[in-house]
């Protein structure tokens, strides 16, 4: 088993701290290997992120995504741009909020900027939410482990408020999935 | 030109963070190919962590560091497990408040959980410490980009705190480098 995901987007969306926090809930609480990754270089100048984890129950010697099973797009730069690099059969999300052209009808859509805004009132949970349901919809973190996680790497004050944006994520994801066409 | 940074420890001392500060320094200020990674896996649970970091002037394929050229180590066990990992003529940085047994008389012996305490009255900047002897010791990365990293990546509230802490790194750095033997 190798499970490999880019959560993308522009820098300041908090990406680096998500794949963090995934790769922690994964790799520390449910005991599999992990790698997570950043690069930087000439695309990094113009603010764009992308924060790879790779997850495999064997020794990862090979860390860099090439054939991806999951590819969060918070923006829609991310989207034309990494869209190819996903497997037919992966999983593509996007925040509807800033995506509005989406190169596939099976795409999650969900608009996680908006919603933090809306329910939360703080833009920049959208990344807590985005990874909420990316564990709903890819089931590769067990939610215990997730929350453990993104309680261990966000400051204690916002504790509750990160609790209900990865409730906010959880939902939003299971209703989105009534949405995609092959899982009629 | 390839230059691999291994940050090394226990987790809860800010690895990863002055990991990535050092990768967006030398990737976004800079202007360089920079990887940045973390793994986990069994290891992880007993609490160790380690962060790495690639640099080069070319397209970066293999992200992993397998030849180190500076290791930096914040407890005994990282360094007891990484020292061999070091090239002959790689740079060793302990802490030397926590490592007491030092492989060899070519290390740059720094106390930097110390120093946070005495000097800033909080031990958690001794990440920022570090990475600022790292700055002064190996010159991979400038200082005015360093310092922009740092400043993007930390609350806003710390900031003369983090300042003064890169300060204290960078001058310990310089001292530190009378005391390595082939350097005389």
């Amino acid at each position: 088993m190798r499970y490999e995901a880019r959560l993308s987007g522009s820098g300041g969306q908090g990406l680096i701290l998500i794949g963090i926090i995934l790769a922690e809930a994964v790799g520390i609480y449910d005991g599999k290997n992990v790698v997570q990754t950043q690069s930087y270089g000439p695309e990094a100048r113009g603010g764009a992120s992308k924060s790879e984890v790779i997850i495999s129950d064997e020794t990862i010697y090979y860390p860099k995504a090439t054939h991806l099973d999951l590819l969060l797009c918070m923006n829609q730069k991310s989207c034309d741009e990494y869209y190819l690099d996903l497997k037919k059969d992966g999983i593509l999300i996007v925040d509807s909020s800033l995506v509005h052209q989406v190169p596939t009808n099976k795409a999650y859509q969900i608009p996680f900027t908006r919603l933090a805004k809306e329910e939360l009132g703080k833009a920049f949970v959208a990344n807590i939410i985005a990874i909420g349901a990316i564990a709903e919809i890819s089931k590769i973190v067990k939610e215990s482990s997730l929350t453990e996680a993104v309680l261990k790497r966000v400051p204690p004050w916002s504790a509750d408020l990160n609790k209900k944006a990865l409730k906010i994520g959880m939902e939003e994801g299971k209703k989105a999935e009534a949405f995609i066409p092959s899982k009629g």
